[in-house]
């Protein structure tokens, strides 16, 4: 597919799993010079920034930068405090254990410094809020009061240049996440959504991620490349 | 002074600068459970992170976590970009070259996360809109964004416990804000200011954060006890 022309810079928050890694080739299709970014966060399943760099690779973005977080040093959440299990019973109605503090708030401020630095003002995440696992800070309500306040803080923003917080994906089941993926020719095998996949990249099958992509693949009655260590919790 | 009983928490951001030290007394003589919060990220004044450590020694607070973050990774401002030149000839109607792209957004949501896993529903930020260098992160209407950005982000935010962004000195005149500061017992000589001060925490004497502050004590007829390299630029 050739892309549309499109002579404006993008910041792309790359995670490695499958939903910002679809988001990304949606702001590739869209025709953005892509800048892609990712945190070192303290996170269990660090081996998902390998993923995000195969991503990139197949891709193609302008520049990488992954930036150094101790958000470990915060704690508070399965995901950055190694003493909480990740819970692997199934999703339920309240806001997990995972949900790592601020997480997003302190990812789009970080990109927001960025992009301003590029002078790209548009920012792409791949929140959620169909099927997810309940985080407040993957809603459109939070998304517009980020994007609101950015163009409070900002010397662009008071200027004259808006940014823009695109979330193409909030309103997407997973099936149609991954069927736009597979249209802009997306590598599944490549990413790793699972939240304590091991050093090797092998996802557990059985915390929420994973079933959230395991079910999505399923619905589809598409082979799921994903590499699991187990798949009959 | 006995600060009223007051059983909650709150988390203080402290530079080691003259106005968050005045911040933190402020916060201390309403009876917070202070917990302070400072930046290790990339800073060219690097120095005032000693300054910090020395004020809340001196203030007193139940934790001072610091918190490493590579904002040089950005740049995009003469304050973590070491090419760029610190402006010495003094302060203009324009957001100056020592803005830093989204750093109080990117503070504010640091704090709000470790604020979170503390149950602290009151964050204390020294920022003013009347002496300041005209940065857009610090005025009321920036801080109100974030608060109610904040409040749609978190867990606690939507379970019922909103957090507050406490700006004590936002309206006060620099002058006003050593008066406050000096009845609250704080020894300014602490405190470091300087955009640019050196590795022994000699202030430059020039630089807008220097010329706010040395106008403070003068006007009220005070003696500065900041070490400046030089005063007759």
């Amino acid at each position: 597919m050739i892309a549309p022309a499109n002579p404006n810079k993008a910041v792309i928050l790359v995670s490695g799993g499958l939903d910002s890694a679809t988001t990304l080739a949606i702001a590739k299709s869209q025709g953005y010079a892509c800048y892609a970014l990712s945190f070192d966060y303290g996170q269990r399943h660090r081996v998902e920034l390998q993923a995000a760099r195969q991503i990139t690779n197949q891709l193609g973005v302008i520049e990488h930068k992954f930036i150094q977080l101790n958000l470990d040093n915060i704690g508070g959440s399965a995901l950055t405090d190694m003493r909480i299990e990740v819970p692997i019973t199934g999703i339920t109605h309240q806001i997990p254990i995972t949900y790592v503090p601020a997480r997003n708030t302190i990812f789009l401020a970080l990109a927001l410094g960025w992009a301003e630095v590029l002078s790209a003002y548009d920012l792409f995440m791949g929140v959620n809020a169909v099927d997810y696992s309940g985080y407040p800070d993957c809603r459109p309500e939070f998304i517009m009061a980020f994007e609101k306040m950015a163009n409070l803080a900002t010397k662009a923003g008071v200027e004259g240049h808006p940014f823009k917080i695109h979330t193409p994906l909030i309103n997407l089941k997973k099936t149609q996440i991954i069927q736009a993926g597979l249209r802009l020719g997306i590598d599944y095998s490549l990413t790793i959504s699972c939240y304590q996949a091991n050093s090797t990249g092998y996802a557990c099958g059985v915390c929420d991620a994973c079933r959230l992509r395991a079910e999505g693949f399923r619905v589809l009655g598409i082979a799921d490349p994903t590499r699991y260590l187990t798949q009959s919790l």
